[in-house]
């Protein structure tokens, strides 16, 4: 396998499909479906278009053709901005923020907009603060591995960078074409690799916020280690742009791995799922990339809706397991006892595993294109939590019992070494008995078992009335007050996280 | 090797040794000495005392014998505490702190009391909060590998449960035998094997903290990923108990290595220890855990104050070089490519590899012995700074030159894996001559660089002067703002952090 030659998901396979998914129609003014009361904020006016002009220039503002940065990717949910600024440079984010705090105009800051609980579009008539000009490399050090970059950075260009110095980006999700580096910080985005990379909290070394007031907010380090004060930069990752507008990054790369390795697995019983990914942590240990579970549903849903061939067929689960390491040789060495100590007990039933890398890609879209697949089964009812393992399946299980012959299907795949299931109800059509029979059931059940109500995709504006099911009064009011301390006029993102 | 077999670092060797050390005597009182003025807070009396006794019992309070509360473990600071308090459960702490809230008495919270910047003990007469009785584990996962436990439960002791499952608490630090996991997450302790797992705002996945007012603020989870509103645990890791008293953490261990081995490596000149530290990232990947530097002097230091045996001598420069993995067979073969193309390149000239632990621990000492073995060399002046690879050993060649006569010794050893170097400069007796070569230039120097003034230690009472030169005026703004937030009355660890 050449250097260059290591797999990346099919994100562009995944984006064409989502495109064709997404050309359904333009949805209903998200103020007027969710009767939303416009916020007591300013009314952008001449004088205000003007001044902006003055900050950006008139070659980076947008006044008209605006559909694309009001509606978001899932087209759920649609803003009615009027004005879109494109800043290339921190200070201009700072001179519009402090006027548009002194204005009391309300701001929503935009990334790639790939968000999916419509976090990144105007709820109201807010203005787009696009962070797309800011696309800056700053700087890679291939010795310790960390990279800076301006927030507009789309997240694959980063990553094709870093591989040129022999580092991968720590982040990888299907999105990665067009999503900004700064959007994967503001919404703390999860992924493919969180089982071997961590979460951005660990990785993010340094971030510049802007805040509501315009000032700039210098938290960038180049250093793994750097215990002076308070590490308000975690305040900026997974807040949705609501505390302050993150305009730089400092991220800490891992070596790019030299070897890649999937297996696409059939397994009798959840209980034999789990007791293959705990062997696979003790098998394959530091080599461990990625432990996905699709459930045999799920499968026969994106391979019957995408005509694909899945390698093997009619068992209950599928387990797909990939190893990033250093030594092809080794690699496959213990992959080889991983999956002869499962066969041998009747764990794994059958499967297949590949090095190639347009092998691994296929593999990839059994478990990738799940999610549009389902989405096209008619109205699908998506949820993206985090359950104990011991119980991560029961939920499917006990929701089939509950919509019965309501439902055509429902599914439950994910990142099941992170304990992150997508639980999805595809229906004929929406109708309020189903929805009565799922909501608020699936949060309450989360709920109880002190899950989290949303795993990966954050609140945004679709989740602000469920954050009660995963945090305490006390925890909500303690971010109430830090939304108060940081933004008083409460201009950034309004309607988001916290209603 | 045997599953409980594995190397741990010889912390029994180091703490009789710095048991010695700190005999020496006991530090003038904190107040006097650093001419503290006291805070504008409640003096204890009589009623207070039975208030606490109502709260605790009478078997888990003291009014006497209070040295090992008020003196810090290097011996450098001392408080004038007159009671220590140790709650047995959160409620307890909580009440605690309502009361003294109200009454405006301050707190020092206290852990293990292995801290090295004067955190964890009171500077004036403080209320010692000693979480040592909230020492229960709750809960290993064997599957996910996620532990929760109490804040006073000692870090060892939580390594050794999760070993019985299999797991490694992903933090290592000499002072393991007694630190609190409390305490850890507090000083956002870094260690030995940051360069492996990262650091904890990666690792621990929730924390409880009770607020300067006895709310408890419960962020626990036992999930990776949880993307519901601001990201608040964050603010208790590493803000050194002024923020809040954590009394839980939930904490993702990692799987148990199956193998290790160590080497130690003669190297001809600092930049060849770069290429070395590139080289062990490219060729050791995935199982490369610690990456550490031991200059000629460091090493001279230790060999010859404990009398220990290098296995190699003569060189400017030495490199420990240590792998986790979950096969020796392949990990000592991934070791040998990494050492013959060193070797073959003359990046390193002589050394030695193990994999048996006695051998291992051997060539740890070299390394841990160093801090204390230079502590012994006359007065030391100690820094622990994060510094640009590139320039990382240039400060000790700069700071050579500015002290000339006057030093016994200018050393640098350190995590270079982390980027963390640990100056030091001994010298007969501190003369005013010495520190004024010393400081603030050591702080200046670093600030031009943008390294941290401190990498791991903290910023405790000793480093409050100093924070400037890390963080700019806007961000220390607002670390004053959220103190004032969470902790208006200043209750909570005062004199710490900000001054």
């Amino acid at each position: 396998m050449s250097a260059n030659g290591f797999l990346k998901p099919c994100s562009n396979v995944v984006k064409s499909f989502c495109r064709a998914y997404k050309a359904s129609g333009i949805p209903e003014l998200t103020q007027v479906r969710h009767n939303v009361k416009r916020g007591n904020y300013g009314t952008l006016d001449g004088k205000d278009v003007a001044f902006f002009e003055s900050i950006v220039g008139r070659n980076h503002m947008l006044q008209e053709d605006l559909q694309g940065y009001n509606v978001d990717f899932l087209r759920a949910v649609r803003g009615n901005s009027q004005l879109v600024l494109k800043p290339n440079s921190s200070e201009q984010v700072s001179a519009i923020l402090k006027y548009c705090n002194e204005r009391k105009l309300a701001i929503c800051p935009q990334g790639g907009n790939t968000g999916l609980v419509g976090g990144s579009v105007p709820v109201c008539d807010e203005i787009v603060l696009s962070l797309t000009h800011l696309d800056k490399i700053l700087h890679i050090d291939e010795i310790t591995g960390i990279a800076s970059c301006e927030a507009g950075c789309i997240l694959e260009n980063l990553d094709l960078k870093a591989r040129e110095s022999g580092l991968v980006v720590p982040l990888d999700l299907g999105a990665k074409s067009s999503c900004h580096i700064g959007g994967n910080v503001s919404t703390n985005a999860g992924g493919l690799r969180v089982l071997r990379y961590g979460n951005l909290h660990g990785s993010v070394l340094g971030v510049e916020a802007i805040l509501a007031n315009g000032e700039i907010l210098d938290l960038m380090s180049d250093f793994k280690k750097d215990n002076t004060g308070y590490h308000l930069k975690h305040l900026f990752i997974g807040s949705e742009g609501t505390l302050g507008v993150v305009t730089k990054v400092s991220i800490l790369c891992a070596p790019q791995p030299q070897a890649q390795h999937v297996a696409f697995l059939g397994v009798p019983s959840f209980d034999d799922v789990l007791k293959n990914f705990r062997n696979a942590r003790q098998f394959l240990g530091e080599i461990l990339s990625s432990c996905e579970l699709v459930d045999a549903g799920s499968l026969d849903c994106s391979v019957s809706h995408f005509k694909l061939n899945s390698p093997i067929e009619g068992y209950p689960f599928y387990m797909l397991i990939e190893t990033s390491g250093s030594n092809a040789e080794h690699d496959m060495e213990k992959f080889n006892r991983f999956l002869e100590n499962g066969i041998e007990k009747g764990q794994i039933l059958d499967g297949t595993i590949t090095g190639e890398v347009s092998k691994m890609r296929e593999i990839w879209k059994l478990r990738e294109l799940v999610s549009v697949a389902l989405a096209e089964d008619g109205f699908c009812f998506k949820y993206d939590i985090s359950l104990p393992l011991r119980e991560f399946y029961h939920i499917v299980e006990v929701m089939k019992e509950r919509v019965g012959h309501l439902a055509n299907r429902v599914c439950g795949y994910g990142h099941l070494g992170d304990s992150n299931l997508h639980l999805n109800i595809t229906c004929p059509e929406f109708t309020p008995e189903i929805y009565k029979c799922v909501e608020p059931f699936v949060y309450e059940f989360t709920s109880q078992l002190k899950g989290s109500i949303s795993a990966e995709h954050g609140i945004g504006f679709l989740k602000r009335n469920y954050l009660k099911y995963s945090k305490s009064p006390a925890a909500i009011e303690k971010m109430r007050e830090m939304k108060q301390l940081l933004d008083p006029n409460g201009i950034l993102n309004p309607y988001k996280v916290l209603n």
